[in-house]
């Protein structure tokens, strides 16, 4: 029976409608302005595929139709600061299913008034009281809390994650594809704020440009709160005000000097408030998902700042609105999470953060199978692979997986060890099985045409694992077929 | 008297045929495509600048109108592998001034059919027998030729570079503008290849692909000949065929083991051509000129190979036609120069070449007086910048001024100490200088907003002194004036 979500069914529009009017309102509102924007839902399941017809036939589509599910971000449905695959997944879905998931940014209590006050989902994560946190363990650390006396998981992992979706069918050495239908941002649950977003921008510690200020004082971090427009009339953020971060004491009694714990909140009495700054600059918006990926195999408790082989902190703002993620499957389902959404970066990321803001998005999932990949773009693929309209973008790591490259103590030696370098080599090494593998090129072949056709760009400085993506126009290969 | 080269003559048209037919058939045809490009010849001289017109005001136009110029390749008009502030000037212009000078590709000698023969410019170029060369010194080593025995400049530096040109009114701490007018395929004089022009991508030993490679025979150098549509009707190349290097014997009886020295003639019947190479693979041509800029004012005779504050061997394929560059100026005249022509290149021109194809440039040069530059955007810039229609480019390098910063043997060295890490580092403390001095921000202003709207990308690892640049997209400030 339909249940709002088969767009084939003679009733659909008032199953569709009871399926809404059971939502809440705010929901309610999302999936309404979603299925506008993709034109309506029939063309949301009728969207075609980026990938050629024949790939699309090797996805395992398995028996049933498609169904429609949402998953919301609340206390109960994100983890936060790692990946685990003993995570009991929110969601089950079957492989070409559509899902709206929610990501919370976890910079919100940079701006609790903007970003979270008011906000049913974001107040029950952020809930921080002297007795009780809405959401404990936050990092991949000791869950007590007592190595450096941060807080639980000691913020080793700062990223709310919602998930996982376990997708029937993926088996471990299957792709997932993710193909991204929308991304919406997350409107200002604040009346004072009504028909805007917010982001945050830190320029942290972490950052490329920490140790190398020119202007006092030295060191120091500083919280920018950029303005979006959530009702998508306006395609550019500005700048509300910055203030630099002062020791803030969290509701359990830690002073954090520094951003070194994630989700605390800011007392806006304990730090002066900068507005006018970056005046009348129009930042272009590039709404897209920082973290995307899987549960990876090699550890129970994954750091979800390092992003590797099964995605995670990729940080390339590419990965929005149109584009398609491929993921290798280490785990059985998969286990897909997202969350680190940015209103938008630019590449390198280089102060450690981009313009952090919760965004909405709709996926569609399809495993495909390993056995089914031979003769497609797929094959071989052991790496998150971007397609978009019009390229293949390639990710390049300072380690291809530096979980199993950097042995029993990868998620602490990975911070110190990442170069660009590497992370170029890794995205040559990588673009170049894609050409040889995938389009049957020589070696020789191969090379030429990444030095004269590939642009090799910086993604980030800032995520311990550094990253270098190359990037192949498609239209290289429209001749191939003539 | 209007020499053809006076749009406001009332004879140009008549004086401008004259001109033309004292010109060989060759750069007759060239001068007649490219007016026809621009729109003929008072739309060149009008074409608006991409600057704003405060500080197009700002510009030393001088007393006189603008002039036109031809500088063609020659033996006698070419310095081969290096810089040098002793040149003599080939050319001397005043400031608003146009010009049209040939670049001649270095690697034209990898296919003399194509690339040379029947060609009076680069036959006087290339020349070499065993009594002779048509420009002997080719690198910035010793004339004799006698350190590594490879021939006279060593091969250190290996760029035709034509030039120089002198600026009237350029001087030290001033600014040379560089507009690029227009950019033109250099058609091969065979004419057996009527139509066409070609290119070389050598896939060398400076590679950054050289020691990763992974079938045999392992290492290898392998030539891939690319063949460009020299009317302009199609915007892609495409490989002819492909041969891996062997050792060459020039005409003065040394072997080159290895691509060591600029403009040793391969002999082709040493070599295996593969045809069918990378068949109906169709690469987008982005023209460019890998190398402009101007003479260093460090040392006397500077290998070509290491870009720098004075451009160079910058090898961004940005730098094309509609794009304007700006230089400081070190020497008297500055001394303008052009080489390294490109028909496409990625970013990272990975494997050590892009495809190396002879190209002419059509370019007006202007000076701007370094007393002008207060409060526009070349304010205290003091390295190459790029400036499209959308964005300005600033360009990073592993060091800035690599020959004061490694001292005396810095053309040694830098060939050991580059690191896309530090060309990064460059990069970020450059636009962060650009946001700073030349749009009011800031420091914690100029670091978020790199964070969140600039790209840094990888321009090159083959150059000795590698480079990272950052794009910002000019609509950011587009508000700012309303």
């Amino acid at each position: 029976m339909c249940a709002g979500d088969d767009p084939t069914c003679p009733q659909f529009e008032l199953h569709r409608q009871n399926l809404l009017d059971d939502l809440d309102a705010e929901r309610r509102g999302f999936l309404k302005s979603a299925f506008v924007a993709t034109g309506g839902a029939a063309a949301a399941w009728g969207s075609s595929s980026l990938i050629s017809p024949a790939e699309a036939q090797t996805a395992a589509l398995g028996p049933g139709k498609p169904t429609y599910h949402y998953l919301p971000a609340t206390a109960e449905t994100v983890h936060w600061g790692y990946f685990s695959k003993l995570l009991k997944p929110q969601l089950e879905v079957g492989s070409g299913d559509y899902v709206t998931i929610e990501a919370l940014t976890h910079h919100a209590n940079d701006d609790a008034e903007r970003m979270i006050k008011g906000d049913p989902g974001a107040e029950s994560v952020y809930l921080w009281t002297k007795d009780q946190k809405g959401v404990n363990r936050r990092g991949a650390g000791p869950v007590d809390g007592k190595l450096l006396g941060r807080g639980s998981g000691e913020g080793f992992g700062v990223h709310i994650c919602t998930g996982p979706v376990y997708v029937r069918g993926a088996e471990p050495g299957d792709i997932l594809e993710v193909r991204i239908i929308d991304v919406k941002p997350r409107p200002s649950a604040n009346p004072a704020h009504a028909g805007k977003a917010f982001g945050s921008n830190a320029a942290a510690w972490w950052g490329f440009h920490y140790k190398e200020l020119i202007t006092e004082p030295k060191p120091r971090e500083v919280i920018t709160i950029y303005e979006i427009d959530a009702t998508g009339q306006r395609n550019w953020a500005q700048a509300v005000y910055n203030f630099r971060w002062t020791p803030q004491t969290d509701p359990f009694g830690v002073v954090h000097k520094t951003i070194d714990y994630p989700g605390v909140p800011v007392d806006h009495q304990t730090v002066q408030e900068n507005h006018g700054v970056l005046k009348n600059v129009r930042i272009p918006i590039r709404p897209h998902f920082g973290v995307m990926g899987l549960a990876p195999k090699e550890a129970d408790y994954v750091d979800s700042i390092p992003p590797g082989y099964f995605g995670g902190n990729m940080d390339n703002w590419r990965i929005g609105k149109g584009a398609t993620m491929y993921y290798p499957i280490a785990v059985a389902g998969g286990l897909f999470s997202i969350g680190d959404s940015h209103a938008s970066q630019g590449d390198s990321e280089l102060c450690g953060t981009a313009i952090e803001c919760s965004l909405t998005g709709t996926f569609q999932l399809i495993v495909h199978k390993k056995e089914t990949l031979g003769g497609t773009s797929l094959a071989e693929l052991n790496y998150p692979l971007l397609e978009t309209q019009d390229e293949w973008v390639v990710h390049g790591f300072s380690f291809a997986n530096y979980l199993q490259e950097l042995g029993p103590t990868a998620q602490q030696t990975i911070y110190e060890k990442s170069s660009v370098d590497l992370a170029l080599k890794d995205a040559f090494r990588k673009m170049r099985a894609f050409l040889m593998t995938t389009k049957g090129l020589t070696e020789d072949e191969a090379i030429s045409l990444m030095s004269i056709a590939v642009d090799f760009g910086v993604t980030q400085v800032v995520d311990g694992n550094w990253g270098v993506h190359a990037i192949i126009k498609k239209n290289l290969f429209a001749g191939a077929s003539v």
